[in-house]
């Protein structure tokens, strides 16, 4: 399910602010952790408590889609699916059993190949590992559109957001994104966007800024506090 | 060794009522696996303790098979094997050194290849990670037939129970078989045999009429509470 505006505003509260944590403010770190974790239950079958899918992991780069993939499991989602390129999926597999992992990313069909499974995934992660590959970023493209049709919520990082950078439209106005740049990341992006460099003085008024520009995407800027805007709240 | 009627009992009794466990069923369940795991002794030799083989693995699913392979270890057999295709087998024999992976199930000479080895093993579990490749599904109904010639146990699960779902009387009747499916994998198996929905006001009587229509087969529904029939107890 989606990041609401609740939660929204505690995570902003809990992270963003420029002050050492309260005991009264790790309490509703663990309230907001307890309702993002699914609770352990023997009422749900698997599958139920999040299906997620993992595009990327290429030649260059395999621990960044695992990172993600096992993230996933590790915070409560039953199944983590990882979509990348042949070479790439032996390795990836042989870090862990609990990932599923499809060598398809560099198939001629990868579309599709990825687009069967999109009906069974909660949530796509698009990016980590994925390199900057052209046939690669072309497949990708495909998917992401793909999954824009079936409404799925996408999570942008790492060469996603390369991808996004060159490409603006393939995301803007699809509210169901969340983009999660890190600083130099932010910055390309920013600037692709705004015709402007970042403004050093006024980080939480360019996240919301860029946030508005992109047609209302929840961005997440990474840092030493992450700062959190979906182009209303977080300035 | 099969699982005896007094031990079909014992778990019924230890897993399926809907009660708190007190000492006495703490101590039971206890005196119950003891039964099950063999003593480790000096007396025995490698192999003496349980040869099992796993059905299972393909370009989607590694994990399935690694997990049943491993745990017939950790409960006490001797000697693990899995029976997977080519490119599944490099990623299983990584997870861990402790099994013998064999990467036939998709060679032209699948079927023969796996019989060679089934005089040596005690019983063989069909189905973690195999998928629904129509090559793999045919290859897999060759051992199971000659399994069977054998008069070898074997478990089903997973795609090993779609398989079966096709094709009912490729197990109807061996009652050296134990199903185990999970809620949706049940469901699929008693439509197919029974022509009617599960009636979900009367699960334990599902269970019981499912193995009867299989011919007297052990099934073990699993779920919150594993539910286990062999057409005559479970009621």
């Amino acid at each position: 399910s989606e990041i609401g505006p609740d939660l929204l505003r505690v995570i902003e509260r809990s992270f963003s602010l420029h002050r050492t944590h309260s005991l009264k403010d790790m309490e509703n770190i663990f309230q907001l952790v307890r309702n993002v974790i699914p609770p352990l239950t023997g009422k749900r079958h698997k599958g139920q408590d999040g299906r997620i899918g993992i595009v990327g992991g290429c030649q260059e780069y395999t621990g960044a889609p695992y990172f993600a993939a096992i993230t996933a499991l590790k915070v409560g989602a039953d199944l983590s699916h990882v979509f990348c390129t042949k070479d790439a999926a032996t390795v990836i597999k042989s870090y862990s059993p609990e990932l599923i992992v499809h060598p398809v990313l560099d198939s001629p069909n990868a579309v599709h190949e990825v687009e069967k499974w999109l009906p069974r995934l909660h949530s796509v992660v698009i990016g980590p590992g994925l390199g900057r590959d052209e046939v690669l970023l072309e497949n990708t493209k495909g998917i992401i559109e793909k999954s824009k049709v079936k409404g799925i919520p996408i999570i942008i990082d790492a060469d996603g957001l390369w991808l996004i950078s060159q490409q603006p439209s393939l995301i803007q106005g699809y509210q169901r994104a969340i983009l999660t740049p890190n600083y130099m990341e932010f910055s390309r992006l920013y600037e692709a966007m705004l015709r402007d460099p970042v403004d050093s003085s006024d980080h939480h008024g360019c996240v919301l800024r860029l946030s508005q520009a992109m047609g209302n995407l929840t961005i997440v800027q990474k840092g030493e506090r992450d700062l959190i805007s979906d182009g209303e709240k977080g300035k």
